[in-house]
């Protein structure tokens, strides 16, 4: 089929989009919502900019677990704020992060020490939108397979512990080398 | 300033394409090498795929270190490649992976126990290049900062290793898991 030279470029365009995730609400650069108040959850998240995992870290969402197989962390940002973090070493509003908590194993296949990932035990979203939320940030809980995410009440332990120890504005940049590294540069560290 | 609709289109296209690493040879989809037959290190490797992190892993090519603070490895894989995996369960040729080796901490600002990642301790990326490698995949050693990574001789264990336990091709997609769950299905498992 002989195509013009901007239908080509529509072409190029929707490729490029689906490598980032368009057509999810990911895309778009921010957080949509339901009439229930209810986060759309980004379901490509695994396809967003990857900061950091951790194993048996003991102050995420589900880090009672502890023991011989303790659950990794594994954090993501949706692209377009992560771009603007690395320009300002500050989190533009619309912000979206994905922490994803998997189950870890040990021994399996050639493996026969350390630690490597299993299936997900949980999802949470950490959401930066300055109109919406008196605090700016807000968390929502997922549950696997869901459409949406449910906020969390203002009262749990994780909007207190990232305001008073996240070392960039509400997140745990001290986690994240190579954000880590910008922050310093930029000057914007706690 | 006014933008006519197909300027607006580029400049979402430009947009798109930077948050996918376009500029660098990453996003042309495939490996470059010099005349001297190295590698050109895709340094924005930390803006593709993220498949997976592993803890004190004892197959890995830094893995000697062992003991309380063992190293995370983190695998990427270029989007384009990661995509063709998605829609068939197999690597299409000019795939390109990295797994970045990183020292872990456990102790630091609010966490007491578990490991978080600390900075690059080597890089290594493996090539799909049929055309080029008689067993068509091929393994580069990176060294921190350098441009370029070097090919590695076809008898180091490396080689040998990922032909006979590899999950899929060559690769471990035994250790990561969203693309395990595509091989069952697409029934690509070894």
């Amino acid at each position: 089929m002989k195509r013009t030279p901007v239908l080509a470029a529509a072409g190029v365009l929707a490729a490029a989009l689906e490598l980032t995730g368009a057509g999810s609400p990911a895309f778009a650069g921010g957080p949509q919502y339901n009439d229930k108040a209810q986060l759309l959850f980004p379901a490509n998240y695994r396809e967003w900019i990857f900061l950091s995992s951790g194993l048996g870290m003991n102050y995420g969402p589900l880090a009672a677990k502890e023991g011989e197989d303790p659950n990794f962390d594994n954090v993501f940002v949706e692209p377009s704020a992560y771009r603007g973090f690395l320009q300002t070493g500050r989190w533009p509003d619309q912000t979206m992060l994905v922490i994803e908590v998997r189950a870890s194993q040990s021994k399996g296949s050639i493996n026969k020490a350390g630690h490597y990932q299993g299936e997900v035990q949980g999802t949470e979203v950490e959401v930066k939108d300055e109109q919406r939320f008196p605090g700016k940030w807000a968390f929502f809980t997922h549950q696997n397979g869901a459409a949406v995410a449910k906020l969390r009440p203002t009262s749990d332990q994780c909007y207190s512990c990232h305001a008073e120890h996240g070392a960039v504005d509400n997140t745990f940049v001290q986690f994240y080398p190579t954000l880590l590294s910008v922050a310093k540069e930029k000057g914007t560290l706690k």
